[in-house]
């Protein structure tokens, strides 16, 4: 089961259980973050550490002990033997045990911390060879820019998508495409590199951020604008960026097939400059 | 603590313990029901069930002893010596336990059930004298029909209305008025009883059913029709329907005052004839 961290503590996973009266599981009252180990560091651990405490913030979940973040995943990573392997650490913050009432506790409770490690490695045929998204209206709240476990929309829209045969679901609101149910979406029209702007409907996701510096880096023009699902047709390459996939191009968005059904200039470089961050991290 | 109910056992609840790979801690993926028990019967219980059965189908979570909650909820009564005094019953159904995927676990894993009865009687004055209500727009995502955990837009915008001074939160979406964080509105405009149809966009109350019957009796003329916040100056008299407030007068909306600032003659004749029936059920 390996070594997990609880409240303070690291003990083996099998030994946390959650109080039934935590807010986490019923009212979905938390927030998380999954950060990346490339076998001797984190991937710009400092830009989780900073969404973390803006999410927090957000839901006024206060964590005195926030900054030790970095800290305590490192300890995970070695307490479970991790440093030669991909891996990742999930930490997810709760506003904590109290009896069930809509308003938050008064006086505040201890916030929950639980985090653990474990090995990963995302699908490499997916990242090489593309995937197939299905499009959807958008059916979450309006405040998908924090990053909260009231997940169930998403956990719904992706397993439709996975019962269709697609690898992710992409949503639509009020004719925009927005991002996926846990990765943001980019696209190529006419050259240019489109993504939805950060607002209160996408989250601001950290592999977003890296790819937009790195493809300003390149010299391909960048605009931070949302694109309309009737101009699908303009679309000659996409792809999802997150944590988790990385950059990971998209073939297909419903039944429309992007440019030749194969992987696009742009989103090979842009695949293969972050890819050599990781590695250049890693050595 | 009292005993509670977890996964088939009645055991005390401070013994349960909810494992950290549970599907409603990561993802609140998961449903619930809240019951009210009057000194010797349920308010329909049958309802209620009915209800809970609707929300596991729409999430396809599959619990094989659903038909068995009214017999663990009158269980829970007795266990907890609850018979003679006002109490509810609170049932919530997850997923269950698998290793953190967005898709659902393949193959399926059995729900996490997790009930509990206690003490509750609603506040007196609230229901005598009214409540004022903040308008708020709709943040919630657009499956409110379905009774999900997911509830963290819910107890952000009742905290939101508590610290302002309101006693609960109603939303407005795309201009009308849908329903509270936690219960039904209804409105009386020109002699009418008018509540929100049902819809993906609000819950289908059981106290709002039996509302509507109840004034259907009662002759009173009803519109299952959604009120636009533009309306507010038509609107004469307003109350709350829920499981836990029963029939509570609004006496403010926002800024606007209702009426003259008192209880209504239809609110107060639904609320009378409401209360007559718990009465009849009690005695």
């Amino acid at each position: 089961m390996g070594i997990a961290y609880f409240n303070g503590n690291f003990l083996p996973k099998d030994e946390i259980k959650i109080n039934p009266d935590d807010r986490g599981f019923l009212f979905a009252d938390g927030i998380y973050e999954v950060v990346r180990w490339y076998q001797g560091h984190f991937y710009d651990i400092d830009s989780h550490l900073l969404r973390l405490k803006r999410s927090l913030k957000e839901l006024r979940i206060i964590w005195a002990e926030e900054d030790s973040f970095p800290y305590l995943a490192r300890e995970l990573i070695t307490l479970n033997e991790l440093e030669q392997q991909p891996s990742l650490v999930y930490i997810q913050i709760t506003r904590g045990v109290a009896p069930r009432t809509h308003d938050f506790p008064s006086p505040a409770v201890s916030p929950t911390v639980y985090a653990f490690a474990r090995n990963f490695m995302p699908d490499s045929s997916e990242i090489e060879n593309g995937v197939d998204v299905l499009l959807k209206k958008e059916m979450r709240w309006s405040r998908c820019d924090i990053k909260s476990v009231s997940l169930l929309p998403n956990t719904l829209s992706f397993q439709e998508a996975k019962e269709q045969g697609y690898q992710e679901c992409i949503f639509i609101r009020d004719g925009l495409i927005t991002e996926g149910t846990h990765s943001n979406i980019f696209f190529v029209i006419n050259g240019s590199l489109f993504t939805h702007p950060e607002s209160e409907h996408i989250l601001s996701g950290i592999t977003r951020k890296n790819i937009l510096r790195i493809a300003r880096e390149e010299g391909i023009p960048v605009s931070e604008s949302a694109v309309p699902d009737t101009m699908i047709d303009n679309i000659s390459e996409a792809f999802l960026a997150s944590t988790g996939a990385e950059v990971t191009p998209v073939i297909k968005m419903g039944d429309y097939m992007i440019g030749d059904g194969h992987p696009g200039p742009i989103t090979k470089l842009l695949k293969e400059k972050f890819q050599t961050e990781i590695i250049a991290l890693r050595d």
